[in-house]
């Protein structure tokens, strides 16, 4: 393993454990932003819900290869569902004439063309089939860490273990503690109502704590809503080992979004930022966009429950992305999106993050008495 | 000014500009919370809101002479109202038609006899003559502190200054920052949506930062799940220079609660809080109860806005926790509310918050490297 340039000015045990320098966890959907935050001394982690198994696979050797030998982490979404079979006529069909019509006068109205590249929630149903072929995928990978978001399967995290992997439950609420221990999950991430994409309602500071508190011996990462040092700093007082963080790298050069994007990133406060239910069908907070305006519009339907909603809206989805209809174009990002205000590389916000976190350290150890 | 038994581990600036041991505030509807709060180092802010300006005066008399020469607050709220006037009928009047008959059959479902005692908002509206009143006696009273909530104007902070008030502002959102500030305060709270009672939606954790960096010189206290010295010592990592505390309160000896909702603050946890503007008509954050269940039940009215909410309900309210229907009694609380597990008294409360905080700061030391 490389070591990095980078010395923090503080550790936590998380770091040792791990073998990292910083105690800091990136989500992102980007293989760049990822092994670059690696290589810095983090500990990166790929958003692989949206791979098809042997895109995964694939991914993961690219990763394997950018991060020079530097630990990274594939996370994916794996929610307990009614859905067993990744059947797409079935699913499609289940979805009401009502839902179809919105969304094909949403097409009209804005001028898609059809999509002309595939995407997994163009082609497949989020189902208990698809997800064991993408765990199967994870824990072939080589990737050092699995992270499983909303669902937790023990017999998932023991072959996770078994495989040598790191295993990692992320939870929005006190409720999901116990099952994600009983699971045998080695760390957990508390991620708070600040946080971008899926998220629940219990603020950051009021969440950590409690998920501390219960999880005994298991260490915690916060998430939601860090992107300054001084919020890492926050995160390590509430009892946090380490910080998970999302949007923070949305402005980075490597993450390289399309340029109508980082400007809704780059203009957004955190109140532009919106809980809407239009994409995934669960609870996930996004840049406020003609997207989550339509869907919130009078006389839209609501929004069906997972997997239905991305049956219904993936290959729009799909298709307003490819062809950069600017006005459905969105993101999801968190509240912190209001710290984002330029574009930086992962170095440069990650120098920028470990230096403003020793500063408040420095600030708040200079406030204790001599006595 | 007597001196308070306690030395806290740690100060910041504003300690010595208030001249007060810990930079706690509390905000509270007791007088015996707000005086225990003060006589143990802290600042002690009296919700006074929903006094007559003649109750107002005896409220702070009695408040002097309980703080025992220390400093003490009085916190009203003062929108920015369409109404002028408090002409009750007027504003009974506008109420329509159909919110008066939900509130009727709530009434007779839940057999609530009339009130006897007045209250407030059974009688009064709203209104600017009523905020002005009000605050003609805030600064009157000979209050330390006036603590204006929702709304700052500019000329009141002027003149509770020239009578030697320290003035302060409650806000949620970086865009109240400027208007505060060009109204002259000497100090901003930043509220985040963790927070009891009247809430924005930006969580504490993306707030605080983003008001601190926007208040230059004016210190900033954060507001919002602050119940234990973790969340002290976050809300120190993030920038404030103390903690405006509400809900760790409500659990005290002092407050001395009826049992019913001390009974419903015990039990609940953060996701047993709820957003209602079933009370002021403003978006408020709530133990959940009969009374917000009612009020989002399928065919349940909207909620008027401020202040007719508070003129079709006052009474009801009024009525249902004097003679103590718990089907509909509610109290605000915020999501800190999962720490309130026992009754404890206001010294035992700020005892462990200190000491915690302490224990934290402490802990963030030892996270430094010595290198």
């Amino acid at each position: 393993m490389t070591t990095s340039k980078r010395k923090a000015g503080f550790r936590t045990p998380l770091c040792d454990r791990l073998g990292i320098d910083i105690p800091v966890f990136s989500f992102s959907h980007s293989l760049e932003v990822t092994a670059a935050v690696s290589r810095a001394g983090g500990y990166g982690v790929f958003g692989a819900t949206h791979d098809e198994p042997q895109q995964l696979l694939e991914h993961a050797r690219a990763l394997k290869e950018m991060c020079e030998g530097r630990p990274f982490g594939l996370d994916l979404l794996l929610p307990t569902l009614a859905v067993e079979k990744n059947d797409r006529a079935a699913a499609e069909e289940a979805v009401p004439q009502q839902h179809k019509d919105f969304v094909q006068a949403l097409r009209e109205k804005h001028k898609v063309p059809a999509a002309t590249q595939g995407h997994l929630f163009s082609k497949h149903v989020r189902s208990q089939e698809l997800f064991d072929a993408q765990a199967e995928a994870v824990i072939a990978s080589g990737a050092n860490m699995f992270a499983m978001a909303v669902g937790t399967p023990a017999e998932l995290v023991a072959r996770a273990k078994a495989a040598g992997q790191v295993t990692l439950s992320l939870i929005g609420s006190p409720r999901h503690v116990q099952r994600s221990l009983a699971a045998g999950v080695d760390l957990l991430v508390a991620q708070g109502y600040d946080a971008g994409a899926h998220t629940g309602t219990i603020g950051t500071m009021s969440l950590v704590p409690q998920v501390v508190a219960m999880a005994g011996d298991v260490p915690v990462i916060a998430a939601g809503g860090i992107a300054t040092g001084s919020q890492f700093a926050a995160a390590l007082a509430l009892g946090a080992q380490g910080a998970w963080t999302g949007t923070i790298w949305l402005g980075s050069k490597e993450h390289a979004l399309d340029p109508i994007l980082t400007d809704q990133i780059l203009r957004a406060g955190s109140e532009d930022t919106v809980i809407s239910r239009s994409w995934s069908g669960k609870t996930l907070r996004m840049v406020r966009s003609g997207w989550s305006e339509e869907w919130s519009a009078p006389g839209a339907p609501t929004p069906l429950k997972m997997p239905y909603q991305q049956v219904l809206v993936g290959e729009l989805n799909a298709a307003v992305h490819e062809h950069r209809i600017e006005s459905l174009m969105w993101t999801a990002a968190g509240q912190s999106v209001a710290y984002v205000r330029e574009v930086r590389s992962v170095e440069e916000i990650m120098d920028g993050l470990i230096e403003e976190t020793e500063q408040t350290l420095g600030r708040l150890a200079a406030l204790r008495r001599s006595s």
